[in-house]
């Protein structure tokens, strides 16, 4: 029998724990045998020592082993794909790559989470379309992958129960912000939820996660390992999270971009992005085909009305109703004007973020309802050339005073110099 | 309104508390708002990024306000003076210090607690004494302090409640070693037994807390600091805790080499101990005198039988029995021989003090029973002259068995060389 003190203290002193202990330590945890508040200190141990591959891998095994799996080889006799992102503003990736792949003829089935603070999630713009479910059984998912490609849902309680758990204290004890525990944590319920090929959107930059290359890399390359030590494969972008991802910010906004994208009239950021990480895809998937065609394969299906086709199938096929005048608007747009003329040097993603979630497109607690129709449409972005007064960006609130707010902090997220900043591309690196 | 979680990531990020926010954090956690696992963070943050003074005083102060303090100055009318120690192998200090100032018309009261582990409490080697009781009321200590001159009893719960909840819960999550959190939980509950002196004997070395001497001076600056702070004037012995102090080690064998030194005959080291602190006590009590002349007065009463007299009365005034007669004696008692010749150029602590742990002369978890009877007398100490087969400590046990066994540890913590070691005293530095 394992003495949590004893583990606790030999991480604190730069020590390694053995597989089976890191594996007994949070089998015992998720048996409520090992109270909160010696995982808590375990894990501030961890923030300032690292865990080890060995010790990480052990900790998301045991994560696993805590709840159910789901095997979607055998279910479907598919090899499904799946692609997960550390999030950022206006990330609504993977409601355009889901059907993207589909409609090239991979099946796609990915269990998401909601969004907390300036960056979204994935179910929450989902959940803006009228008559959405998120909530299916693992029948219901494996079935919908089968008969229409793609499948976005809540990720089910009963897989990697202790995940939720230990985040929830991660949250409050000031340990999220951890390599290892965020591996293991994300990987755990990638792994339990059956896809065999995963590509992971890294983001770096101001209104990401990771802040600098060096951590996203170090993200990414942990990730990767725990995949593969699981026998899931796993690819990973770098991409840029210093300026939002493409125009749309908020809800309602980024589920019409999504579509929008589908149809080939994407902004260039955001398609870029959707391509790239559908081409690694179809690469790691049962076509056998390779990154290249698979970008052709992509890049086809936003032309010839393929990939939005499958998109509505698919949000018929969750309850939810395509037509995009259906989709929540907000009373009130006003104009955010530019005070200066010159290129964008730098457009803050956190201010935005920041702009939204005062709008009500986020949540600052988990308690907190969202307004689906608010948001922000960038019009500029960095590099872009502005001349006096001309619109920056559109602010869409539920009421004049709100809009007012948001358009003073929308302001002061851009930037503007007389020369145009280095270009910058959306993908700055991949990790295979 | 405090977020904890937020004090936690400043702490974490190496950042300072206000006072405020400090002393709200310890409030709302002793009134159940802090839950023990954010404390629990909180601590191994600490571990990692230390407290400012300021933090560590307001976390003491905070605590002392979680319950009763006790004001001897008023009760009294007199000065009052305390003793406290870090903890050692055969420290039985404060059992001599006390009768030896009161002998010299200075009040003394001390609130103690028990030993874990391989060092002793002062309320253990007192619980040896037939029918001592250590548990007095805050007016029975206080009364007997007024006509017995000193009283030594266990901490009332009712003071620094939220020390006792903190030091648990720092006791599993491998929080106990951190200077700051060690000096605001000593001196919360110094302070708050009301006496306006104290003496802090802390000990360094092999079988002490603080392993280094710039730790020990770390710790004995942060307490001092806090006594100040606080109005408690205090003054820190740093002493040595490389050999056990003293030749006896085990409960009653250290109540009957206090009784021992209070009649003048105790061991050298531990003699001059016990008179330089209770010089540096005399000297800080309202006599008026200077330290020399305390050293003079604490001389003086071990040699005219005032000490063992105010020893003998303080005994009885708590329900005990003097008579050295009456101590519990260890049915078994063995020599240790020396297997070589030479000088004595170490005496393992830890290895002494384990040894009597395992004789049965301490605890290892909170419930074990102690067998008071049982301990070690070291007849041959650091920079003594051994010749073959000499005896070099006597082991007193409840069986064959187990004396066999402590033999071989009290063996194998003697080093011999063929020259005298470096002489070095017991007090090695007086902080004030």
């Amino acid at each position: 029998m394992i003495r949590p003190a004893e583990l606790i203290e030999r991480k604190r002193d730069g020590g390694e724990l053995t597989a089976e202990e890191m594996n007994e330590l949070m089998l015992a945890y998720a048996r409520g045998e090992v109270p909160d508040y010696q995982l808590a200190a375990f894990c501030m141990a961890v923030y300032f020592r690292g865990l080890t591959t060995g010790e990480t891998f052990a900790m998301c095994d045991a994560m696993i082993r805590t709840g159910e799996t789901i095997d979607l080889r055998s279910a479907l006799g598919r090899k499904v794909v799946d692609k997960h992102s550390t999030g950022g503003v206006g990330d609504k990736t993977s409601i355009a790559v889901g059907p993207l792949v589909a409609a090239c003829g991979v099946p796609f089935g990915k269990m998401s989470g909601r969004g907390l603070g300036h960056t979204g999630g994935t179910l929450d713009k989902l959940e803006a379309i009228p008559g959405f479910r998120i909530e299916l059984g693992n029948d219901e998912f494996v079935e919908q992958i089968r008969d229409v490609g793609v499948a976005i849902i809540g990720s089910s309680d009963k897989l990697v129960p202790a995940d939720k758990r230990l985040y929830a204290l991660r949250d409050v004890t000031g340990t999220v912000d951890s390599i290892p525990l965020i591996a293991a944590s994300i990987m755990s319920k990638k792994i339990a939820a059956g896809a065999e090929a995963l590509v992971l959107d890294v983001k770096v930059g101001d209104g990401a996660f990771m802040k600098s290359r060096e951590d996203a890399q170090a993200l990414a390359e942990a990730m990767i390992e725990l995949g593969r030590r699981a026998g899931l494969e796993v690819a990973a972008l770098i991409t840029d999270m210093d300026q939002p991802l493409g125009h749309a910010v908020g809800n309602a906004l980024e589920i019409r971009e999504a579509a929008a994208t589908l149809r080939g009239e994407g902004p260039a950021d955001f398609t870029e992005l959707v391509v790239a990480a559908s081409a690694r895809l179809l690469a790691m998937s049962d076509l056998e085909i390779d990154e290249e065609e698979g970008r052709r394969r992509a890049e086809a299906a936003l032309g010839d009305g393929s990939a939005i086709e499958t998109y509505e199938r698919w949000i018929r096929a969750q309850g939810g109703d395509p037509d995009e005048r259906v989709l929540p608007e907000a009373p009130v747009v006003v104009d955010v004007e530019a005070q200066d003329a010159g290129f964008v040097t730098a457009l803050g993603a956190v201010q935005i973020g920041t702009a939204a979630l005062e709008l009500g497109a986020g949540r600052r607690t988990k308690e907190d309802a969202i307004d689906y129709g608010v948001g922000i449409v960038l019009r500029k972005k960095r590099g872009d050339a502005v001349s006096d007064a001309e619109p920056l960006a559109d602010v869409h609130a539920r009421d004049a005073d709100t809009a007012e707010k948001a358009k003073q902090e929308v302001l002061a997220a851009y930037e503007f110099g007389e020369d145009p900043p280095p270009p910058r591309k959306v993908v700055l690196d991949v990790i295979v």
